[in-house]
């Protein structure tokens, strides 16, 4: 049961965020911008994969595997492939310079004075751009917002992740705008 | 020196914000409704002392004195009182709902699970509404990304901390919106 009543039985951030519209919308537009617009050269694969890391790195079970079940779908690959670039990105089949991006993620998710200036010089070596380790430390410092507003308000998660998998299409169509909650 | 070539030389997260426009706009929508709106029963102090305590325990610099400035000026006390609330909620001279909202933007900080329900029920037996729970683990989540985003990019930030003093009443009456990122 959450912390508070939120008038609602939505699961995980949709619960409080139908709760507080007024704060939802802003919410919602910043993930739009950093996970979906098509201005930006990381794929929104690569994208939803630095915040499914950090939501692990973070222990959320809600986001990991809403934003995981997205990362596969525009990766098209599996959960499992997901679940061990999230054990250990290193092994995992993506390119380099996510190799070199997702610790600058981990780095961010323990603190920003953790990311160190030989990370981000691995990322560059990697051929990152500065858009894109911006856009890295960005994602996953969003992602440490998100992640403490599902789980600070200890919100409900459906337990069942072929659930994520099954809705991950609907939600790579629709975007994260939700007008219904402006209405 | 940035981590990475931001194209200014604006002091903490104005330089990011400068660099990444599209983001700046729902990062401070957010922090406007968050911290400003006047539809929400704890003051426009009380929500940027809730924004500079967590920024202390995230170490950030430039948000704890930004925010801490801003509360001591909607507050009318100084910034040795701030500090002095940062190093121990129970000791300062806040309200006994405060005194139970702050643990919980501790909690927060540490991580989502942390926030207990004892925690809660202690802010609930102080007086303290959902909406204000609500809002408390929000404030602190949002600055747990300003933080990771201020410090994750390596910003500079004036080391005078009495510029951030002289600055506040100007922000309190400009807000977060800046229209000109948006031109």
């Amino acid at each position: 049961m959450a912390h508070i009543d939120l008038g609602n039985d939505l699961p995980g951030i949709r619960g409080p965020m139908a709760y507080s519209p007024a704060t939802a919308r802003p919410l919602n537009e910043l993930a739009e911008v950093l996970l979906r617009s098509d201005d930006n050269s990381l794929s929104r694969g690569e994208r939803e994969l630095i915040g499914a890391y950090t939501s692990s790195l973070n222990d959320c079970f809600f986001c990991q595997n809403v934003h995981g079940s997205l990362a596969q779908h525009y990766l098209g690959c599996d959960m499992a492939t997901i679940d061990a670039i999230k054990l250990d990105p290193q092994q995992g089949p993506i390119s380099d310079k996510m190799k070199a991006l997702l610790p600058i993620a981990a780095a961010v998710q323990r603190g920003g004075r953790h990311v160190t200036t030989g990370l981000v010089e691995k990322a560059r070596d990697e051929g990152a751009t500065d858009r894109e380790i911006h856009d890295t430390v960005l994602i996953a410092a969003a992602f440490c917002m998100y992640n403490r507003y599902v789980d600070g308000l200890a919100t409900w998660a459906p337990q069942d992740r072929q659930v994520y998998v099954d809705r991950a299409p609907r939600r790579a169509g629709e975007g994260y705008i939700d007008f219904d909650l402006y209405k």
